[in-house]
């Protein structure tokens, strides 16, 4: 038995499952939060018992140390010479990954030259990686990168009509992220759907606090909401979305504000948290809205007509569609988005049937069995595919 | 016989109509070009005949004194007295004018008050508003605002997912332009499917050198796809459409540019011109791909994608829809991207038809007969819709 560790590392944050490959066991999650901050913490769940454990842990290396200590105290490993491969999500592999790659030298340093693109990002998933190569230096690793899904888009989907020598030059272009989730869940779709990938037209909705949308035509991604950062396309949770691209300097204009603290406006102060003016959390604003709040209504409204309208979007895009899939936070647990978003598409062969809806977090069928498109919610499992990744990949390597 | 003005004026231009009223004949058109500039010269249409003249147009006030002049040399007008009335075309109405309104000091105010959204335009019309009352200080003046058909949007699209207060504090929303050519081929639309435009639900392609799609329920437009600005949504000659707007500091950043600088790129070196490197006319684009130029088609495929694509936006957006239209000098004139545009759409009941696509300019069907949603070209034409709400509200105001 092969055991391989998934590895999801945000700048002050690292999330784990350990699992058996291949049968795709988890034996143990695990979440480390606040690194570099206060009152820094670590959760654990193993055997379906969660444990909590207050700790100093003040960068990624004390984290990575933790996570490997943890994996032996809590005997699921008997050593670290069990763990056979780490895979590890990287945010954004540009155009330089159109699929996951073996770590090496050559691979650190481009996912290091894509630090600009994804400043934040990056640069935490590098200090993970290199923090269990420090530890463990002839560990399996593997990147699993947000975007590669998306490098299968077309150049008519990921040009923006801008000057073109910003594309050649500084690499603008449409990336979309949530790659692996879009991916995972096209592939349950499929055994849902007991067709071949490469038949099916799928509209693959990630909705939960950061949200996008993939067309999937034949198993392929050729369009996404999400474009050179996550910022574009639908309304998230405190992140707006498209507007009008005029509206930055007028914004700046009017509150005396640069550019970077508009967009940073744009990204961590818009979106449902101000329409709502509640919270960025769906389940407080359907709260709120079930009592009468109007503007939380409003935040509904324009959350679910903007799915509503991207679906009608991708549709067209690909000349009609097999079926539509709901996943993440929201799309697996929110009936009331659900049947907001999937009323109101019979034009287009889509009946949603609202006695199958009252369900969470399963993977379901929530049309009528004569629907010629079909809806589908299906849990998101990224972690999964990071692992699979690392152990197929891992494999080859041995080979 | 009533005889009416149509006037149009941009900061450099200034375009007229004369209309016989209600009978709405043309008898003569003109346009003033470069007002302000060089070279600045009168073009007049009379009885099919076209006639320039280089002179002087040092401002708008000189620009209307020629106008009148003509209209009296050309002997389309035995006097000034003729003219009944005068409709200026205005470009935001903000949320103040959802319709078309008699000018008095109040409304001239209001339009003024309206210049900071739109800084270029609206000044523009406000002079040839007072040019004309100079001369003619007790004609009947309407003004027809760009804006005004749109106000009918829903605050679930005219709602940005930003800051509440940036709407209520700085009017950030959704406004919408063109919609005077909506209305007007909505309302041809309505003639052709022999339906009342109440129960209609259709998609208009306004596309020209600026560009924007329309939902019309019932009569009622209900989404736009031009935003604050008429920077928003479609590829146009040389604006972008929408982008990631977290773009602008980073273009900022990598071309050392202010948001101002460019935003004025993203307006007036974007789009086709861009994409194409070729032209920000739609015709020497079509040439070049027909020559086989790869950026020439790429443009041509960007720009036909993102109509298509709203189309099917906006079908979700009005639960299917019964007819979409194609205007403006794009619309009426390419084969090309109607082809391109209206195939594809099968799945929701469109049925092009190629062999009556072959027509310029003139008001026809373009699917077959048994196509469940029916597609149309129609010219457009803004003037007589401005005469006909200046005839309208003129004889309101004289009872």
């Amino acid at each position: 038995m092969t055991k391989v560790l998934a590895v999801n590392a945000g700048s002050s944050s690292l999330k784990f499952q350990l699992f058996n490959m291949p049968q795709e066991e988890v034996l143990l999650k695990g979440l480390l939060e606040r690194i570099g901050q206060e009152k820094s913490q670590l959760v654990l769940t193993v055997n379906g018992e969660k444990i909590k454990k207050e700790l100093p842990i003040p960068n990624h290396d004390v984290a990575v140390e933790i996570v490997l200590r943890e994996l032996v105290e809590t005997k699921v490993l008997k050593s670290l010479d069990e763990l056979h491969g780490v895979g590890h999500r990287v945010t954004h592999g540009g155009e330089l990954f159109a699929e996951s790659a073996i770590i090496n030298d050559d691979v650190i340093e481009k996912i290091d030259s894509l630090s600009d693109l994804a400043p934040l990002h990056n640069p935490a998933n590098l200090a993970a990686i290199k923090a269990f190569f420090k530890v463990l230096p002839n560990i399996h690793a593997v990147a699993v990168f947000d975007t590669a899904f998306h490098q299968t888009m077309p150049k008519s989907s990921y040009l923006y009509s801008l000057p073109f020598e910003y594309y050649e030059n500084f690499g603008i272009r449409k990336y979309g992220f949530h790659g692996t989730s879009h991916k995972y869940v096209a592939q349950r779709a499929a055994v849902m759907l007991r067709k071949p990938l490469e038949q099916l037209r799928l509209i693959s909705c990630h909705l939960g606090n950061g949200s996008s949308i993939a067309a999937i035509e034949y198993g392929k991604s050729i369009d996404t909401t999400m474009g050179f950062t996550p910022l574009a396309g639908l309304t998230m949770g405190t992140r707006s979305g498209d507007i009008d691209p005029a509206l930055i300097p007028y914004i700046m204009e009017k509150t005396e504000k640069s550019a970077d603290e508009v967009v940073e406006i744009l990204n961590k102060k818009s979106g449902l948290l101000a329409l709502s003016g509640i919270s960025s959390d769906l389940r407080d604003i359907e709260e709120a809205a079930d009592k009468g709040d109007e503007r939380a209504n409003l935040a509904l409204e324009v959350f679910a007509s903007r799915i509503h309208k991207y679906i009608g979007s991708y549709a067209a895009r690909m000349r009609g569609v097999d079926a539509i899939i709901f996943t993440a936070g929201i799309g697996e647990n929110s009936d009331i988005v659900r049947a907001r978003v999937a009323t109101g598409l019979e034009f287009m062969g889509v009946y949603f049937d609202p006695s199958l809806n009252n369900v969470r977090g399963e993977e379901t069928f929530i049309s009528y069995p004569h629907s010629p498109v079909k809806l589908l919610i299906i849990p998101t499992n990224e972690e999964v595919m990071i692992a699979r990744d690392t152990y197929d990949l891992m494999n080859v390597e041995d080979k």
